[in-house]
C-alpha cells in the first residue's frame, strides 16, 4: 500500500503563548515547523554549505532568490533541467521571493510602470522585464514550493503619499499575481500577499485589509529592516499581523537578529528569511548561545574552547584557536564551518523558540536571550 | 580486555606485480593501505573540505606543511592546544614535510649555510632559522606521525657539480636529522630520508646508498616534478628505487598526475601527495573516470548528466548544469564539491591500483587510464 501524497498546502497552529504561535506548515514536499528560519539560497546555494548540511541543522524549508535565478542560470534552464529542487540536491519545501526587492537593490532600474519593471541584469547588463505575471511565471518554472507576489518594496523614507501610491501599486500586482498563480500554479504550491505601507499603520492596515479581501496562503510583511529601526519595525509588525487571519502563517522577509527574531515572534511572525548567518559566516563572525563572537579577534588565538559549547552543531566542536587560525589564514574551511555554525544556531534558536511557546515559556526565553546578546562581547572563555 | 595499541611503525608488502608493489603501512593512528595519496592540508586543512569528507574519500593519511604551520600558527602553539591532530580534527595519520621545499620557493631566502637556513617569513617578514635539528623539534610539536629530514631542494636546472654540492649538504642534514629525531620522536613515529642527485643518476645513486647507511623508515625520493620533464623524471625515480629497500616504503614528493603516479607506481613508489586535485577544484577543473573537465566550458551550462557517473562520490552525483553555475556564480559550493569529487577520484585511484596490482593487472589498468586521459576533452556527455 502507498503512502498517500499530500498535495495541498495546509497551516495548523499548534499552540500560543501570548503573541507568540507555535504552528505546522504542511506542504508536499514536506513539513515546516513554525517559527522557522529559512536559511537564504541566493544562487540555488546557501553559500559555502553542502544541502545535505543545510538539512542537518534542522531548517525545514529554503530560500532562493528568483531575481538571480532568472538572470543566471535562467529559469527556463532550470525548469528543462527538472527544477530548482533537482537541480541543487534539496529535496525540501523552497520558498522564492518574487524579484522585487533585488530589483529594487541591485540592478540598474530602467523603468517603473503600472505593468511591472523594466531593468538591466547586474550580471550582463542585459534588458529584462518583470511583471507580476512573469515573476510567478519563473517561480512556476523553478517549482517554488511557497511563491510571493511582486510587490514595490517601498523606498525608505517615504512620505505618506509616496508610500500609498506604492501600496497602491503593489495591491494591484497583488491581484495579478494571484489570477497568474490560479493558472499556472501546481497543487500543493502556495502564494504570499505581502503587507506594504511603510511606517504608516493606516497604510499597514489598508494593505492587509485589501490583501485578505483578494485571499492568500500566506502573508509577509515586506518593506521593513530598510532603515526604520528596531522599535519601528516592529510596531508596524503588531499593526500587521494584528489583522492577519489566525489560520494563515505569516513571514516577515529579511529579518534578522536573533533578538528581532524572537520579538517579532513575540508579535505574532512564524516565519523569516535572512542572510545574516551565512554572510556573517564569511566575515568572521560566530553566533552562539553566549553572543556574537568575532574569530579574527587575537583573543581567540590560543583559546582551546570549543566555538559553542552549548550547541549540538559539529561546526562549533572546533576550538576557537583552530577557527582564529582558520580565518586569520583566509582559508575557506573558517567560511564553510562559521555558516555552518550559524545556520545551526539560527535553526536552534528556532526549535528552543518553540518549545518555550509550546510550555508558555516564551516571554522567559526571549529574555534570557536578549540578556546574552546584550552582554555580548569578545572575551575569551573557557 | 583492552585491545593493544600499536606503539610501533611497520610497513609489510603484500604483493608486487612487475615493479608495482601493495603494501600496508601500521601506525599508531592507523593503518595506511599502499599505493596511497595523500590530500594536501597545507595550514591545517585540506583547502575547502571537513576532514571527515577528506576521511570519506577514503584518505588514510594527509600531508601538512612544517613551513606553513610554523610560521602560523606556530608550532609551540599548535603543541600546547594539544597538537595538530587534534587542532584540525584529523584522527589519522600525518606526514609532514620538513619545510625545506617552501623555504626555497615561497621565503624570501637570507643565507643557506651549513648549519641550516636562515629565511624571513612570507607572511609578516620575520626572520626565521630552520636547522635539521628545529625541522624535527617542529614536526615533534606538531605530534607528526611521519617526519621528513630536512635537505636543500636542489633548483633545476643544475650542473652536475652544483647537484653533487647541494646532495652532499643534503646528506649531513639528514644525518643530523637522524639524531634529532631519535632524541625527540615518540613512540611508533618514523623519519623517512629523501634522496636527490637531481637527474644525474649516479647522485642519486651516491645519495640512496648513503641514506640507506643512516637507515630511516621510508624513503623519498624528492627534487622532482620541477621541470625536468615526464621521462627524466620517471627515469630518476627508477634509478634511486633500485636501490631502495623492498621493506620500507617509498614516497614521490609532490608528484602528481593520474599518469605520473601510475608510472611512479610501475617503478616501486608506494606514496604520493600533490595539491593537484584541491587546486584543481579551486579552478574549476574536475579529474574524473571520462578525463579531466573544465566546469566553466560553456558546453556544461545545459548538461543535466552527473559530473562522474563512475565514481562513487556524493560530490560526482551532481549535474555538470549545476557545476558550471556553481563556478560562473564564484559560489564556494563549487569549489568544495569538485574539490571533493578530485580527492576521492585520486582515492578511488589509488584502490583500483591496489586491486589491480592484488590481481596482477597494473599494467592493463595503468594503460586503461592512460587512455581515457589522452582523450580527456571537453566534450558534455549524457
Amino acid at each position: 500500500m502507498q503512502r498517500d501524497v499530500i498535495q495541498s498546502f495546509t497551516f495548523a497552529l499548534k499552540a500560543r503563548d501570548g503573541g507568540a504561535r507555535l504552528g505546522e506548515i504542511v506542504t508536499p514536499r514536506g513539513t515546516i515547523r513554525t517559527p522557522a528560519f529559512m536559511p537564504v539560497g541566493t544562487a540555488a546555494t546557501v553559500k559555502a554549505m553542502l544541502p545535505e548540511t543545510v538539512r542537518a541543522t534542522g531548517a525545514d524549508i529554503i530560500l532562493a532568490n528568483t531575481y538571480h535565478l532568472m538572470l543566471r542560470p535562467g529559469a527556463e534552464r532550470i525548469a528543462k533541467l527538472g527544477g530548482l529542487h533537482r537541480f541543487m540536491h534539496w529535496q525540501g519545501p523552497i520558498l522564492t521571493d518574487s524579484g522585487g526587492y533585488q530589483v529594487m537593490s541591485l540592478a540598474k532600474l530602467r523603468r517603473l510602470e503600472e505593468s511591472g519593471v523594466t531593468f538591466q541584469s547586474h550580471i550582463d547588463g542585459a534588458t529584462v522585464e518583470l511583471t507580476p505575471e512573469r515573476a510567478i511565471e519563473v517561480q512556476c518554472l523553478l517549482g517554488s514550493d511557497i511563491q510571493m507576489v511582486l510587490d514595490e518594496c517601498t523606498p525608505f523614507p517615504a512620505t505618506r503619499d509616496e508610500a500609498k501610491t506604492s501600496m497602491a501599486l503593489s495591491l494591484r500586482w497583488a491581484e495579478r499575481s494571484k489570477q497568474a498563480f490560479a493558472a499556472m500554479g501546481a497543487a500543493g504550491q502556495a502564494l504570499f500577499g505581502i503587507v506594504q505601507g511603510s511606517v504608516y499603520p493606516d497604510l499597514r492596515e489598508e494593505s492587509a485589509a485589501a490583501l485578505l479581501e483578494i485571499g492568500f496562503d500566506g502573508y509577509a510583511v515586506g518593506g521593513l529592516a530598510v532603515g526604520e529601526g528596531h522599535d519601528m519595525m516592529l510596531d508596524m509588525v503588531a499593526v500587521s499581523t494584528a489583522l492577519l487571519p489566525a489560520d494563515r502563517p505569516r513571514y516577515l522577509m529579511g529579518v534578522g537578529t536573533p533578538q528581532d527574531m524572537l520579538a517579532a515572534i513575540a508579535r505574532g511572525i512564524d516565519m523569516f528569511d535572512c542572510v545574516m548567518p551565512t554572510r556573517s559566516g564569511r566575515h568572521c563572525q560566530a553566533f552562539t548561545w553566549r553572543g556574537r563572537l568575532n574569530l579574527r579577534n587575537a583573543c581567540y588565538a590560543d583559546d582551546p574552547a570549543p566555538l559553542d559549547a552549548e550547541s549540538a552543531c559539529p561546526a562549533a566542536r572546533y576550538s576557537r584557536a583552530y577557527l582564529h587560525h582558520l580565518v586569520k589564514s583566509g582559508e575557506t574551511l573558517g567560511a564553510m564551518l562559521l555558516s555552518w555554525a550559524n545556520v545551526q544556531f539560527y535553526q536552534e534558536l528556532m526549535g528552543r523558540a518553540r518549545e518555550a511557546i509550546a510550555s508558555g515559556d516564551f516571554a522567559a526565553f526571549a529574555a534570557e536571550v536578549d540578556r546574552r546578546y546584550a552582554g555580548s562581547t569578545d572575551t575569551a572563555e573557557q
